[in-house]
This record gives C-alpha cells, sequence and structure tokens, in this order.
C-alpha cells in the first residue's frame, strides 16, 4: 500500500481483500469430485494475489447500497464469482496463444506449472464455476430474481459482447493500426466491464433502486476508464519493484495506450477528471453509506501499483 | 439416418434439429456489439452441424413431462444453453495443446480457420453465453428459481466436478495406465453429465415432480454411458463415411476404451443392457408422453453414426 493511502482506506482494502481471500478457500466445495491436478491448477491461480479490487467494489457497493453487514455477507459469492472470472481471464491471457507469459505477480503462470492443456481447463473450470457461486446468493436472503439478473449481468458483462469481446478486439487491434476509439472499446469492455459488474452487482445484492442502479453504473463506468488508464500511465513511469513486473512492456510490444495516443500529460489529467466525474455520480446516487466508495476512486487515482 | 431407424424418430429428430439450428442462429442477439471475427467465429463452430442431441433431449424431456407445445417453447433457450456448451467444449478440445485436431464434421477445425487466440476466446465466449440463454426462460414463463436450478446444474455439470473434469481426467489419463474405475469416471463426466444435464433440465421446464426427476436422471445416466461405449464401438468397427471421421482413431492413439478394456461383443451387449435399464427407468417416471424419449434411447443404440 502506498504513502498516500489513508490508513483508514488501506486497511478497509486489506482487511476485504482478507476476508475474499478466506471465502475463496472454500469456493469450490472440498467434497465435490474434482481431478486433484485441476482444482490444484484452479486453486492457484486463484490464490496468486493481487488487489482483488473487483470483489472489494461487489462487497463496497452492496454495503454503500444497504448499510449493513448482512449485505455485505450476502455479496461474498458474487465477490468470489468475479474474482474467478478475473482469474479465468488472467490464465487464458497468459497462454502461448494469447500474450505468452511466463510470470504474473512474480510467480510462474499457470500453464507454466500444469501445462498449456490443464491451464485452459482451470480457466474454462473457474469460468463455469463462478456462475454456480451466484446462485449461492439465493442461500444468503437474495430473491430468485435478483439472483438471475447477476447471473444475465455477468454472462453480458464477461461474455462475447464484453470482456471476452475487448480481449478479442485487442488480439485484432495489433495486427493493424489502433485508433482513440478502438483503444476506448478495448478498455471499456476488456476492463471496465468487470468493474461495471462488480458495482451493479453489489448494488443489486443491497436491493439498490433504478435510480441508485443507474447512478451507480455511471460512477462504474468512469472508475472503470480511470483504472485502465493509470495503469497504461504505471506501465511507462511506475516502479517495477512497487508493480511487481517489467515497466514499459507496452512500448517494447508496440501497443497502442493512451499515453502514445495523448500523451501522458492529458492522461493524467484524464485520469483525474475522470476520478471527480466518478465522484459526481456516487453523490447522485443517494447512498446510505457511500464512504468507501469514494475512498476506492481516489485510491486508484493515486495508486503507485 | 440409418435405415433402421423408424421414420417418425428420424422425422422427429432432423424436425427438431433444424428448429434448434434456426433458434441458434439468434442466440447471440444481433444488436449486440461483438467483434465481427469474434461473432463469426463463435456462429462458425455453433452452424457445424452434428446430431444436436443435447438440445433434442432439453425439448423432448420437457415436452414428456409436460405435453405441450409450450413447454417445448420454454426449453429452447436451455436447448440452445447446452448446445453451446458441447460447441465450445468441442473447440477447446481440438486446440494444438488438447487433442490438436485439424477437421471436425469433415470442416476445419475453429483454430485452423480464425487462429489459436480467437478459438480460445470464441470457446470462452459461448461458454458465458448459455448461462445468458438459460436466464431467457423466464421469459417464457419459467419461474426465476427454476432458471437458477438450471444455471446451478449447468454450473455443476459442464464445470469442474462434471464435463470440464471428465476433460481433465481424460487428459491426466494419457498419461499413464487407465483403469475401468478411472474410464468410468471419465466417461460418466465427459460425456454422461451435459446428457444428465439436458434431461434435467427440460424436465424442470416441464415442471417435473420430484419423483419424475429422479426417474429421469436415472434414465439421463443410463443412456449417456451406452451413448459413450457406442462411440467407442463405432471407433473400432464404424463406417468413416458414414461417422465423417477416420476409425481406429482410438486404437491409433492408444487410447483406452471400453472395447479395448472388457472386449467388443461384452461391449455391445453392455450398451443393450444399459438402454434397456435406461428405458425402465423411463417407465418409472410416469410421464405425460414418453415416446420420443423411448425412441431416442433406442435410436442412440442402433445408431450407425
Amino acid at each position: 500500500m502506498s504513502l498516500n493511502v489513508p490508513a483508514s482506506t488501506a486497511d478497509y482494502l486489506s482487511r476485504s481483500a482478507c476476508e475474499i481471500e478466506e471465502a475463496l478457500l472454500t469456493a469450490l466445495p472440498i467434497k465435490w469430485q474434482i481431478p486433484e491436478q485441476l482444482r490444484e491448477a484452479m486453486m492457484y491461480s486463484l490464490q496468486a494475489g493481487g488487489k482483488r479490487l473487483r470483489p472489494i467494489l461487489v462487497l463496497a457497493a452492496a454495503e454503500a447500497v444497504k448499510n449493513s453487514r448482512s449485505a455485505r455477507d450476502s455479496a461474498m459469492p458474487v465477490a468470489c464469482a468475479i474474482e474467478m472470472i478475473h482469474t479465468y481471464s488472467l490464465i487464458h491471457d497468459d497462454l502461448p496463444a494469447m500474450d505468452n507469459d511466463d510470470y504474473r505477480r512474480g510467480k510462474l503462470t499457470n500453464h507454466k506449472v500444469y501445462g498449456e492443456a490443464m491451464a485452459i481447463l482451470a480457466g474454462d473450470g473457474l469460468l463455469t464455476h463462478a456462475f454456480y457461486a451466484v446462485t449461492q446468493t439465493v442461500k444468503q436472503g437474495v430473491p430468485p430474481q435478483v439472483a438471475l439478473d447477476i447471473v444475465s449481468d455477468l454472462a453480458k458483462l464477461a461474455g462475447a459482447s464484453g470482456m471476452v469481446g475487448g480481449q478479442a478486439a485487442d488480439i485484432l487491434g495489433e495486427q493493424g493500426v489502433t485508433s482513440l476509439e478502438q483503444l476506448e472499446y478495448i478498455h471499456l469492455h476488456k476492463t471496465s466491464d468487470l468493474i461495471m459488474f462488480s458495482v451493479t452487482a453489489g448494488a443489486r445484492v443491497g436491493e439498490a433502486s433504478n435510480d441508485q442502479l443507474l447512478a451507480l453504473q455511471e460512477f462504474a463506468i468512469k472508475l472503470g476508464l480511470a483504472f485502465q488508464i493509470q495503469d497504461d500511465i504505471l506501465d511507462l513511469i511506475g516502479d517495477e519493484v512497487k508493480l511487481g513486473k517489467p515497466v514499459q512492456s507496452d512500448v517494447q510490444q508496440q501497443k497502442v495506450t493512451y499515453p502514445f495516443l495523448i500523451g501522458l500529460k492529458e492522461s493524467q489529467a484524464l485520469v483525474e477528471r475522470l476520478t471527480a466525474e466518478a465522484k459526481q455520480a456516487l453523490m447522485k446516487a443517494h447512498l446510505a453509506k457511500p464512504e468507501k466508495l469514494y475512498a476506492i476512486a481516489d485510491y486508484l487515482m493515486n495508486r503507485d501499483h
């Protein structure tokens, strides 16, 4: 955690990440008959750390709408689901046929440990299991229609019209010139859509009104774009030790990024503007307890890793 | 269709396959923004033909429980969903890291046409979209809790404890000796689980009682195993032209199969016995209109492709 994050925010984030990691440990029921190596491959990447930003947003959105511990508990299966989706996407992205990465967060990538075939299956298994996790919310009192809306959102925002579509556009973009419009499509779907899902799903569990949902979705879309541009910036000028990965990989891979297209200074200004707009959207949502969502927006803008 | 299939069964199967293929054409909404090549890759494999056995079983089970056209219509989104799952599994199975197949049903495999990266994403997209399709049943009057039960079944039976687990066990099995017990695990999960899902989901849409569900699940498990053993038999003694693929590939790949483990004659006897047991289970279900399910069981036992 960097020094410019308030202690209370740092504490909230790390406490939430711990709770999520504990829940992930039993997300794949122990009693289910799963080939040992497949289970191990799935858990290897699920436990590989990271900021756990998406699941934290699920919990924070649920709490923000309905200021109660029970809203947070009810949202936990969805928090696990989105982390499974994020994790599967990293496993598949790292494959030799995609980005061909040997390391992620300082650990060997899934296929380097378990082989390509098992990595593909571990990804498929996590993707599929995410939907099972969502169905478990009804055991926590979430109405079936709400759980079903979350299933539908997840399929749209993680699928061909969402994250998978963004990844496809990214791959196709590497084969030619990328315009700012194409870059926005890639960022919107490759990154923002899962953030949009996280905030929306948490809000649904918290029984948000339609107006609250709309305002929170505006918050999510600004936050997601700011997050991705900050990623581009950190790749250019970040600290390798803090990031845990080599910088300037985008430049080396000749990737089109925001700093490449509009310049570093303008990119930094854009992150600030988007974050301010995200916070304005939050005000419109009239939330019971919005503090953590404000804090997360500030944290993401100021993060150095 | 082979000559020993009654005309009415042949007609039912081909008519159902046509209806399913028509529904699949619009299963991925036209208005959704999806990168053109990704959409094309997904539709390429979805439209590559095949028996459409699993979706036909969904429709037939729904009709069998509740003898009405509306049950069949309500089940159609689930029929599309299971075909998407089956199709994604074939795309991923054909990848170089898995079975490395260039052709399937006489057509180039997905990655041979669109490249490995796009094939992985097309599979991920179909897998994800299957869950969206299931949520669409509520628009056809299926209660949300029933739709959610179908989501849960699909995630279990297609995931790490189901089909993906079977595929993983198959890959791990290639690395050593396979016992009859291991072979049963592989067949049960790699093949039978999706058949189990199809029958169960159709029955749920038809509002089956718990007793009916249990009897139909017994039917499905016998049918699935018979189906897989018949596949093994056809690979050994089938007609390449009718099968549309080379025979004896299992022998060449030194795959452990039922004929290999228990002999050809005993395998054939086992298919007959399992089919008879499947039909006995059907009787116990006291269905409104079970004829098509009986006919499908007979058809699968006698098929030559």
